[in-house]
């Protein structure tokens, strides 16, 4: 069975803490680090990373998912079945981008620390679950409506199509909400780009290693979306952008 | 079998060849990385994940710490079983919070090479281990003692209670050898608490997320001892603090 | 079977989705990260890391290595086999230190993306090998010739030794590519060393640990290799120094 673990921990020793709970629940369980690196806080990049990288583990995975803020306060905790996967973790926004949600279940679980789920509440209920425990026996099931962040749908108008900055990558890529198939342009067009604070030219290429080092540009990331980069640096910190973030676009060449 | 790492490698390379080491002797051992973030050289930050994290795992796991700026010098390395699990790494003090120690065997392995015994020595010996050699092929028994850090036992005197800084983890909380149940004190309750070169007054919380983004608090860390944090930011760095400091406190309100 | 990790990602969500795809394909993939902290599109640190830490692993592994500055331009991906183990990456130079390289197998896959090869081609190649499929199912094999980077032999000239820095690793320890068996000097001996832009006196040491913490040193590094480093210290930074520049040195006492 395989648990993975999705956290803003920083690779530190707490990341330990949780595998040895996780082993000595369930010995043979597989644990696979997707990332410890989500930005400290950021519940928009841990959505991101749920929606875009848990899925492509096989079905049947259970994912640990620890970016909680507010650990210890009144936020509940929850199991998730989506999309034939099951997501452990803090009710804050994080599980967004999951599809098919069929159940929820409401963690009630007493936890040996006020600050620490991660460790306490979120590994052992994941690697029960792993044993072959149900996930109800941990809570009580409630409406398959888990927190979701408020995300604009991109529009057009005239000649601007209007998104938002989805999250900045560990990377500092800037990735928007806008899908490749709204944007109508060749590569080497030239777009031009509307943040709260800047605006911007940029070519529309087709990778990172078409622009020169240092370079903005904009393209289609691996996802499907539009993404403003710098070719060997970072975007976000360039721009001045954060996650959630408005922006609209135009090509003008 | 369970083979766990814990260094200050920095999730560098050298991380890479200690694996690859372990599974050319031992094909099935499972390896799990605990953290390579141990703060570089940091001893104290070693042993206090040695003593926090380790113990979690399965009785039977196999724990090669590294964190050896002396490699090549006098100090020796050693292979420890205590509380039913086994140790490798250098005898240095990362092994000072180990109880129950049975057994203290000190390595008389020739290593390839003089500064990566990490690699050379304690990679190899514990793939050894795992695969059902003894301990003692690789050098001697003495005594159970391992080499211990000191550590002032936390004492009251009056209002105050007197007692150390045992280690600044990795997110830079400050976690002090007081245990809860010396503190006499209600959430809300105010703190004073003398540092070396600081004086502060800090609430007495639940958990991180009671206090404002950036503010000071103290409360209880999830080993139940006594911690300062900022929510969301660096105790460390703010009060310029490290491990192995006196402090002491008593409640004001 | 065993499939490794090795990218400048930074141990970033990326990672994690080529994890997801390699278990897809082949869930019994044992997947270990060797690193994700070669330094970013550093080449030839990465072909450092493939020469010294892969051929650590049990024959039969599969080498996943991803340090792609060129992703989507024309450069080309390679399966190459060689002493026994299968390494799956772009052909840009990080396969240099190869030995015995028995067979190049030109990929030609079709990629979901153009800007993230290692997690729609590479990752997916190295699953479907480990299931037993054939490299040369995925495209066709070219002369067992990898792109390698240009490397100045070492040689004497005179007291001199001439030779390059190899690569700067993840410390800052400055590898150069003069093997122990060229240097004539005890242990205490002082060393001249010439760098394009500076001259410096080091002792040639033991271990890091004979020179103070801060200090300068030679010694011999883990691989047999010259190599200056600082005493808990980045001698990389403090020289200023990058991977490919020519030094040359001498003993003087």
């Amino acid at each position: 069975m395989i648990i993975t673990l999705t956290t803003d921990f920083g690779w530190s020793e707490y990341v330990g803490a949780m595998k040895g709970v996780i082993l000595s629940i369930a010995p043979e369980a597989r644990i696979v680090d997707i990332t410890h690196s989500i930005r400290s806080y950021d519940i928009r990049h841990g959505a991101y990373v749920v929606g875009s990288v848990c899925r492509r583990f096989p079905e049947g995975s259970i994912h640990v998912v620890v970016v909680d803020p507010g650990v210890g306060t009144r936020r509940r905790g929850v199991v998730i079945e989506a999309g034939g996967h099951t997501y452990v973790g803090p009710d804050n926004g994080l599980f967004t981008f999951l599809k098919d949600v069929r159940r929820v279940i409401e963690l009630q679980v007493e936890a040996a620390s006020r600050t620490f789920h991660g460790r306490d509440v979120f590994a052992p209920v994941a690697a029960a679950i792993a044993k072959g425990r149900k996930p109800e026996e941990f809570g009580r099931v409630v409406e398959p409506q888990p927190v979701r962040l408020e995300i604009q749908e991109p529009r057009r108008r005239g000649r601007w199509i209007e998104g938002e900055v989805l999250c900045v990558d560990t990377f500092g890529n800037v990735i928007t909400n806008i899908p490749e198939e709204m944007l109508d342009a060749e590569f080497g067009a030239e777009l031009e780009v509307e943040l709260s604070l800047r605006r911007v030219r940029v070519p529309f290429l087709e990778s990172y290693g078409f622009a020169e080092p240092g370079r903005l540009l904009a393209l289609i990331g691996s996802e499907g979306y539009l993404e403003l980069a710098v070719n060997q640096g970072n975007a976000g910190s360039m721009l001045g952008v954060r996650g959630g973030e408005r922006l609209r676009l135009c090509v003008v060449s």
